[in-house]
């Protein structure tokens, strides 16, 4: 079984994430041994559609990814829509992609990746309804439960957590990849 | 005054649209002497975010862009991230392109024309949140209170509801402007 012991993972999401989306690679990822950090725009509480609450340890402009392993973005509409427009929580998304750390991204949090302009050439999936977005942005979007390409780790929806949490937990085990261009 | 006396215009929404987009454009052509015509992927009544209800008139699966002078998008995130996954409301929305039939469209509404890929070179505005995936579908985004290219008018939020509504007024006034190219 692989072991995260040591190595730290930034969760970011702001209020109106799909909660299970959050919780359940939190879960995987702790259980497998890491330290997880809620990030967020904001200081204080967010709260996910369904109305699960998770108190925000550090906020998006003070975070660098030099300090953590890994990236995991919830999706949930709302939540993504909002987080996009958030500069800070772009550019610290931009940081794990330019030093290569593994990234779990699942649902609609794939347009933060878009925002942050990482997606060119990439393999990977999202919820249906980002396909042609993430087409546009040259992603090579495909309909699977799981895609892994160079560290990252893409899923649909909540029915693929199983599968997303596997290869997160492998991905970020493995630590950096070469950065692709 | 501009009449639209005998025009007949589409709006095209599913639950959680923004109200109040929905509701102000339908009073300001109705006022003016069209008829409006609910448009939504199924049957029955849909569901605004802040609870409006309006009854739908015909699903978008038997319309056709020939029988309408102008078309309308109301935004809300939800409405709009799930109208676009409809193949026949995107392929309702591409008639009025086709013939160049004045379309107005806010907020998020803007998601069914990436996905109708019918935006490109046009100069247009939307909630800030779509302006990467609007640039990357090549539309010229801008960012002001509304904006009217060759009869597709568009705007940013309900704030900017006065300017839109009689923009649109305006151009359906006009009628159908040669398609862009």
């Amino acid at each position: 079984m692989t072991t995260l012991s040591g190595k730290k993972v930034a969760f970011v999401a702001t209020d109106g994430y799909e909660d299970s989306e959050l919780t359940e690679p939190w879960r995987a990822v702790t259980d497998a041994g890491a330290e997880a950090v809620m990030i967020a725009p904001d200081n204080g509480v967010i709260e996910g559609k369904k109305q699960h609450r998770q108190p925000v340890d550090q906020i998006s402009g003070e975070a660098d990814a030099s300090e953590f392993d890994a990236l995991v973005l919830p999706g949930g509409v709302v939540n993504a829509d909002h987080l996009r427009m958030d500069e800070a929580s772009v550019r610290f998304a931009r940081g794990f992609f330019d030093a290569g750390k593994p990234v779990g991204v699942i649902c609609h949090g794939a347009w933060l990746l878009i925002e942050a302009d990482v997606v060119r050439g990439r393999t990977m999936t999202s919820y249906p309804s980002l396909r042609t977005d993430l087409r546009n942005a040259d992603a090579d979007w495909v309909d699977q439960e799981v895609v892994v390409d160079n560290g990252l780790v893409s899923s649909r929806r909540p029915d693929d957590l199983p599968a997303f949490n596997a290869k997160l937990i492998e991905e970020i085990g493995e630590g950096e990849h070469p950065a692709a261009s």
